[in-house]
């Protein structure tokens, strides 16, 4: 449904894999195996160019192309017929070597794996803008102090930075790993009919070799017609960095929520709005994030069921990724627009934050007294005694410093200053800056190690 | 990627999902709350035509609605806003009571509703064709012996008829589903901002029975917008059906194989060809229907995730359903409108079905052999002697009858002429045609209650 | 992992699927075969006695079991062989007609649906006290205020009655289609190797009768070996069941959040404490339900694929269905369990409910003053006015109220009294208690309903 | 369903997930960090062989933690209250000491990763073994001809060789993936309450560094509690694993289809019988690989959604990895060992591979017709050409190369000597042994550096 496009599929990757890019693929591969047959004298010279010239979109009737592909169960093979008739009417003799010994899942396959490419390019490059605003705001919050939470519950004091910081990290490791796949899956898809190369006789390997340099793709050492591990290792590369960046939108909206406000996401006109409640803002990126990171796991699902694909082309499995890698691929785009306006834009309530640690009067602290208590207690004896004065506290909502101050216990062993200290959130960080710097570390590292790279 | 949609979503539901069904489902809520408001005295009489006049989908700029949705997080806000302009071109005053007191989910979810209830209506009618063309192979195919298959293997004689009446039996029981969910599902949304109508004061039930009147929906209890249950129900049941008709797809696939072809998709001139291979007539029903069913789990996953809505209205699950619940439903019509196709003008190569009883040189009658022996010697040792011979028959490529005719033990039971009855199929049809029976006589009763309530 | 059963699977539902109950369900299958058998003549009446005798779980050595499952590829073969043997010892003619005419799936399937029964039966029991604890909570908070919130903020106010009348009016549709489901399911097993009944020749439907008749179960009018879709709809029931619940869980632990605490999970001495955080009382049953929930979509994908069944009997999707089904009951009764726990016992802060509404300063009241002023200056202008006032509200912490009585516009409509009477929430319920009433009357006629059925 | 464990998870992996392991898991984690503790002065010394000694598994009352886990939330809260206890009875101080500092989740997840290293370990070993077995087999059938299928239906001739090559090339490729992963995974968790390690004051960063060392994992940057790609990454694996060999499993089924019976599973006593048939012989590892592959996807699912994780510690998606990550790995576990006893003993018919060559009487070498004949009349017009005879072939049941030979235009290109050698298979096996060799060098290749890294 296109009019929720601008909503969930912002991103640059969306185009990547429109009707038109998908068709353009596939006739990126007829023009180079054109050339590179023609250099390996397996067609004639005087063919390539009529073929070449040919192979542009606005060539090809796509209404027609697509209510062929419904009789044909595929693209290519309407799209050869077209774009054979076309060169036809420039050069007769020509037109005899479109698609000369490809199948037509060679074609499909390796157009496929040239929208890929420009993906991950692009996601490449957008994932650098990412690291790079998300670890500008690591060092600006690097010492905010907020509550932590676990179980939906205060826990202890954090940092703002260091939840960011989590963030970051695992990004890094997004980074890391696509720079791992990103050799593995930009292969040539050559192998005819059956995955032989029977058509090409004894040129086969050469006009492979011809191809994949024609295209700039390495070469597989077998065709992977119906071993599918590579769509795969894509897409679940792209599902698993919408995890990551979905972890974050859940987190900001809880953290907007109205009783907590700690943080909002950027201001902009009817951005946000209702069409009842006037005193509306609500959270659109993040809507945006968690709506497409609903998909990834349903959509990840069939790219696993799919990799049963029978023998050497399959029916059902191989026909499904065609809509469902571009669909998961494009989303993850808009994931990644989202989150860069977002953690780009965020308006971040820092007195919210300090504030939220103190509403329950000492409780988010009653770890670091255990602690101090356990000295000489022990540790099973001092969170005993503290719980219970905890769970007083809450149930009769008394401060937990003056329960503490009046139990003889505790002042036996802890002097009011000392407990006063203990619960100051702002003593409590414990290696939360090191962590920070840790990751900032490596993320200066990686930043180097990506443009040597590039 | 819209040139596959011939291909896999061919089916008339397709059409009812489109960008300007949902805008029009929306429109629709909008001129029928208008007229419901008016005859409760909510708004001014003289309000309504305005209104109404302009709930129309052409009157809508689709690229600025879509953008618009990017920042206000749905279409209803800068539909209503976009009609709220086009009113006021026409009356300023009319144009303060568009959208009056509902809030946009309202819009959304009754819109939705009412392309449900088009998608039913139409699935109904599908579903009564598809079961009687299923009944009419039944009863044609009723006598027809083939081989049944367990485990990928040759099992026991089976008639073709009692394979269809399977599927038809499956059928029959989700249109028996399909009329019990209908009235569950097809209700009104209408709660206002927070699913109180507080908009609307004490007006508010007044308002839902007129409304739900002017749409001829069923009116809820209280306000969904959190709870998707009923929604969920659909695509289950979509998800359900195209279950049902992929395992007949796939069993078709199956029967096709060069090695079984025992049928064949309907011949049609450029259908199931290849770009390399000449030969080829391949499965293309079967393929559209096993992708499209490839992707269904998939799709419910994130339904029954999108069930968990935060409160009084969704971060996410909501969204998520906005284009999934649709998809499902396209390509659950694809699935039918090819199942059709295939039921109806299949081939089926009956002598082939017959030949494939004998490959096996009675192997496929040892069950038989056994249950005759059992008479004599007991069920445990008749299974172990005659699995002996049968294992000799399959390793040593001998006749199972001969191995059976000279031991001793055997003879001693049954005579060779016995042996021979016992080894024809024909004979050991069991109950098919009583099951087959029972099957198109649950049809003639469900095909004459639906006609009744039709 | 049985360790984590407490927790997770806690309901009465995972007894019924221990690996005695799987036993015991074929067993009774056999058991009622010979019965049936014998009373059709096509066994000898002396054999029943000893093979029903020998029917008992205790009989069969499980760990021998389950290694020879490993070889034959089910349980049924093997058991039927111990079952065989067993009874051999007391009586050899009798051990003949063990498991006669039936074919191991019989035994399987049949067994599935007897375990079924008693499961549908707990589950219909168990969610009649569900509904009813839950109705009385309804009653009882019905008219408490407190802030309804949409996207995850505020929107306007309802009552905590409304939000629990949302889940019990979900439940009842649960319970209506658990009514309409058990009849289609409930139905007996019996086909023989190949669903022909082959076996008992002319016999068959007169065992099938006496067989169905002997388990108090429906016939079916065709085996359903390879057509799954009762045991999808039984999943899909139980995972629909699963989603309500956890939306409410979700709902409940973001109200326990520690900033908003408008409710708590019942408390109770070493409940959702911590290892380190002598402070916390996490929600341990909203943990454990919506953990539970969290594996519901990915074991329907399961149970949806698995559809997809060959022939007349399959290989993959139906073993499938062997331990994903028996788990998503038994997680489902956990769920239940969990949330007459939760539903029972939550502790209800009003104070703080009520308090949340005016943390904002009015802005929950914003639609309430927009509607007012829309009678004087259209809907639109006025929402544009109030939107105004609200984001001034926000961005520079001032009261809602104040910028309107000094805005001369509203002034010249609404005077002071009449805006202070709008931004008081308690006169903004609207139809909530209408609504309330509507679910709680329904709820007792399905009440009456079910009593009478049962 | 622990009975059907031998047929499902019959691998070693299983049991290195067994409630024990669990268990065993976290004690080495507290174990160690009481040593790591001691070591940085961090607990008295002689705290830690009391600790150290009590971290057996078989101290821990089994029945007491299940059931206390209910009401904690999670294991390691009664685990260390146990663990206590235990040290307590033997060194009352040293009991003050236990899991100091440390938080659940720390115990949890490290003793996971502990129980990871091994499965991963263990896999690497199994993985080697897989692909040598695979690589013989590779060889031993690499002239071996047979039709290869496309769309589940004769394309042109290919040999099996080739087939199981690009089963091999996929399992490379996991494996090279394996060991990308393996340092990324395989970290420790130490985080504390909130992942600031607060409660180690100064010594955070000392223990962790001390405790890395002692248990031999590498250390991460920053806790990752709530960031669990790496844990997402693992389960990817398995599950990418599982998708390559079912697709083997499912192509091996579908050959050894009775028609087919180009292949069999390994002949035992015993194995693929059936209750009612003896003449069976199903493929039983076949269908346990197939089984195990239905789930993977819906596991992975949930493994996906569960990416969300709140805030610091979360509500149901940690929780959910707990059962689920295990029973992946349990599965895959058995999916490796099934693939393991099949690929070793697969049964290979070379004589029916061959004759099926020609059961179609030429069509499956009606490519090389058209090749040959499109040199001098074109591609196009060849495929029409060739298309059409093969038609009449099919349809008429008429032989390809009688049409030919009587089709003028044919004989007048392709003499009747010409169009026999065309039509022979075993000249159309193209690049098919050049690839078969590629994939072999390159495992060699492979080989040969994981020996060096072992």
């Amino acid at each position: 449904m296109s009019l929720l496009t601008p909503l969930l599929r912002s991103g640059a990757l969306t185009s990547l894999f429109s009707d038109e890019q998908v068709v353009q693929g596939m006739l990126e591969f007829e023009a180079a195996l054109a050339r590179a047959q023609a250099r390996c004298g397996v067609i004639p010279p005087s063919a390539v160019e009529p073929i070449v010239t040919a192979c542009q979109f606005h060539n090809i009737d796509f209404p027609a192309l697509a209510a062929a592909a419904a009789n044909a169960g595929n693209l290519a093979i309407p799209l050869v017929k077209q774009l054979t008739q076309k060169v036809k009417t420039q050069d007769a003799d020509a037109a005899r070597y479109v698609h000369w010994g490809a199948t037509s899942q060679d074609a499909i396959d390796t157009g496929l794996v040239l929208q890929l490419r420009a993906a991950l390019t692009q996601t490449d490059r957008d994932l650098a803008t990412l690291t790079a605003i998300l670890a500008q705001q690591v060092e600006r919050y690097r010492t905010t102090i907020m509550p932590g939470r676990t179980w939906m519950q205060h826990a202890l004091p954090i940092t703002f930075g260091l939840k960011l910081a989590g963030t970051l990290d695992a990004l890094l490791r997004w980074q890391e790993r696509l720079t791992q796949l990103r050799p593995r899956v930009l292969v040539l898809q050559l192998g005819g009919a059956a995955g032989t190369l029977a058509s090409l006789k004894a040129s086969g390997p050469q006009v492979g070799d011809a191809l994949a340099q024609t295209l700039d793709l390495a070469l597989a050492d077998t065709p992977w017609h119906s071993q599918r591990d590579r769509l795969l290792e894509v897409g679940a590369w792209y599902a698993g960095l919408c995890g990551t960046l979905a972890k974050f939108a859940n987190d900001f909206s809880l953290l907007m929520q109205t009783e907590v406000a700690e943080v909002s996401e950027p201001i902009a006109e009817g951005r946000g709005g209702s069409s009842a409640m006037p005193h509306k803002r609500n959270p659109v990126s993040c809507a945006a994030i968690l709506t497409a990171a609903q998909r990834t796991p349903g959509l990840m699902a069939t790219l696993y069921a799919s990799q049963i694909q029978q023998h050497e082309r399959a029916l059902g499995g191989w026909q499904a990724e065609w809509e469902v890698l571009p669909e998961l691929i494009s989303l993850a785009g808009g994931v990644m627009a989202q989150s860069d306006y977002l953690i780009r834009g965020m308006q971040v309530n820092t007195a919210k934050m300090r504030a939220d640690l103190e509403i329950t009067h000492g409780l988010i602290m009653a770890e670091a007294v255990t602690l101090a208590l356990a000295e000489f207690i022990g540790k099973a004896d001092a969170h005993h005694l503290v719980e219970k004065h905890c769970h007083q506290a809450i149930d009769r909502h008394q401060s937990l410093i003056k329960l503490l101050q009046n139990d003889p216990l505790v002042s036996q062993h802890l002097s009011a200053s000392t407990l006063a200290q203990l619960l100051d959130p702002a003593t409590a960080l414990g290696s939360s800056d090191h962590f920070v710097r840790q990751v900032l570390a490596r993320y200066k590292e990686q930043c180097h190690e990506h443009s040597l790279s590039n």
